[in-house]
């Protein structure tokens, strides 16, 4: 038994595919929402933005980001800090886990 | 060549020993300091508390963790919000690759 209110097994989040092929486990704080994101290889972000800055970091595999269309791939070395209202689009180049950090909270995600 | 206002490199990031054991690379936004920290089987965090919350996840390794005196191993599938103000101390049952997301920013690690 873990005291659920700190600790938090992450067999007890659904699994939400919010587009396909990024299968994602949302964590909501007050400030935050943090996304564990496994993605396909070749499934593809289309472009969009949103008032929320967004860190990425990638666990596994490459991830080919587009930001205010400067390209990048992102891999365990290399992350992107993705500003405010910033223009994103993106495709799995292997099968990844990612990590998505947004601040505030995505209340979108949240409603999901 | 790495665009770096959006897309940073691990390698780019100094290394900090905030507590003995505990290598950090630290990454500061406006609104979270994120602690990727390397810690040495055997290290301790004594007993502390911040205004910050405190989500911790474990990437690797096992780490007993104790919020405000309950104890958990904190493992892959585990991980803890710790609210601000909890007291919690620990120690790493293995060597352990964590991410630690602080909100709102920790400005005492960025005057390190």
């Amino acid at each position: 038994m873990i005291e659920v209110d700190t600790f938090k097994n992450f067999d007890d989040i659904p699994v939400k595919e919010v587009a396909p092929g990024f299968l994602s486990k949302f964590i909501h704080t007050e400030t935050n929402t943090i996304n564990f994101v496994e993605v396909k290889i070749g499934s593809i972000i289309p472009n969009h933005q949103h008032p929320h800055q967004q860190c990425t970091f990638i666990l596994e595999g490459e991830f080919q980001l587009i930001v205010n269309n400067i390209p990048q791939v992102l891999k365990p070395g290399i992350f992107a800090i993705i500003p405010p209202f910033a223009w994103h689009h993106g495709k799995a180049i292997t099968n990844c886990k990612l990590i998505d950090i947004f601040s505030p909270v995505r209340e979108d995600y949240k409603a999901l």
